[in-house]
């Protein structure tokens, strides 16, 4: 377990793992091979679908994927296309999160949002379309059996719907603008609205792999702990960080008196709850009993990340 | 076949069959049943989501599914949960139409609209919610066998997505408002807004029923031109019908100039269009080997529609 005084602190070097620009650059090929080109009509659909999934993501959810099912043995080509799934929902939910009754965002990874660029209704339907699209491609996945198919769709389907997911998170999260909310109120929407599609890609990419109900079981608790991180590093560098850096407009959140950990606590015991968390997910990985360094340095990576 | 010529009017007397009052109540009952309650938090989006899916509808997607599904040999028990899960898709789209950056409508079936009642965000959330839990209700069908679930799924997804399915048929739709649009043009927008969910749902009643392919295409050929079938008299009633009647704002369609058969054509022609696309839809039936009367009953139902 690694916890921030063992660690030299924030601005440690970190390698960032070849893996992850492998995953990266085989998710996006994958992406552009499935979703509709911006040349086949409605071209303006297409068009606003490419803009937001081809922004320069990090493609972080799809590298988890395969980093859990290549973890518990799965072959790259049965997880691909549920990696690829994980990324249009997700942006979708940014898609969505950023309209004008949403989030109200102008700027997002550096970039006109899509509802600026394509207008309001063809970013409804962009969302929209990329969400179905998701569902579409893990059901015609010729590399996956078909039994397997409705698994993944009901894990992912749980993960961005409500109660129990994405839509519950937004949700909540705008219901507690505009007032103060309790500590666990705070981490309840984090797990629903970031922590829930996490922990399906790696949920998924156990099931994919056929892993056993111990090993998954470790694998959720693995992610559940990494998407509490992803979100408290989230608000932090939305406090610390630059609009530069971080390719949005930063301190919105604030601005918006959104309940955010660093807005309850504070940056220093904001900090000290990251490398708990971090600590946590670590634990997590030591019950499976196979090599889990990628898994963990995908934990590492994001307890440092600056954007 | 039958003709405009072969009938007794547009007011002639038609018993709506039991079975479709039947549909109706035993999709009513599974829709209460798989949809979140509105106690369960957040209500909020559980309210909205409610307030749009029991709003009077008259479940006629489902009621195709059941209907193609019972009429090829499916059990009820197999096809309920596929129904419902139309229905949800049919719901997400009119409440995302809705919305004031699409059609900005106020009334649906004579009530306020899901983003009037409940606010922008959370309509937009509910729909979301909605097309989710579609194929997450698919996916965990214990009712369908595993390996037929994806087919369905994709089935759906085809049918709702773009480029081939309804959020293409909208974006056809805003994007010709305000200009003239060919007869060609009109009648790919009514295939894709309205056509392709209906075709699906035919479909997936005869792939739970094992339908073999020639029932399937029969079936596929009936449901398209049903769907047109739909879609005309949709037109059709929002140039002649009152809002009382219709439940929603009736001419909505012309003050926005959009594309419709009666504006580009007037009313008798629109009238002659019916019976011809009535005479398809028969047609297509007469290739199934089986007792057919109750989807053509159906075809006779729309045709006669007045709300």
């Amino acid at each position: 377990m690694t916890t921030t005084s063992e660690m030299p602190g924030f601005a440690r070097d970190v390698r960032l793992p070849d893996f992850l620009t492998q995953a990266r650059k085989l998710v996006d090929s994958e992406l552009d091979r499935i979703l509709p080109s911006d040349s086949i009509p409605p071209t303006n659909i297409h068009a606003a679908i490419r803009w937001s999934v081809f922004a320069g993501g990090k493609r972080f959810r799809p590298a988890l994927l395969l980093a859990a099912g290549e973890t518990l043995g799965a072959s790259l080509q049965s997880l691909i296309a549920t990696a690829c799934a994980l990324e249009m929902i997700h942006t979708y939910s940014l898609i969505h999160d950023d309209l004008p009754s949403m989030d109200n965002d102008e700027l997002r990874r550096g970039r006109p949002t899509c509802h600026l660029q394509f207008g309001e209704a063809t970013a409804i339907l962009a969302g929209d379309a990329l969400l179905t699209l998701a569902f579409k491609t893990v059901s015609e996945d010729g590399k996956l059996s078909a039994t397997k198919r409705p698994l993944l769709i009901s894990e992912i389907a749980r993960a961005a719907g409500t109660p129990e997911g994405m839509v519950a998170g937004q949700a909540y999260d705008l219901e507690a603008e505009s007032r103060n909310v309790a500590v666990d109120e705070l981490e309840k929407i984090h797990r629903l609205k970031t922590g829930a599609l996490i922990v399906a890609a790696a949920r998924c990419g156990a099931i994919i792999a056929d892993a056993s109900s111990a090993e998954l079981e470790a694998v959720t608790e693995y992610a559940g702990q990494l998407g509490l991180l992803f979100q408290i590093t989230d608000d932090l560098l939305d406090v610390t960080a630059t609009a530069e850096t971080l390719g949005k407009t930063p301190g919105k959140d604030v601005r918006a008196r959104k309940a955010t950990y660093p807005a309850l606590h504070g940056i220093e015991a904001t900090r000290k709850h990251l490398a708990s968390t971090h600590g946590a997910s670590c634990d997590a990985l030591a019950r499976v009993n196979r090599p889990t360094e990628l898994l963990r340095s995908i934990a590492d990576l994001i307890l440092e990340r600056k954007a």
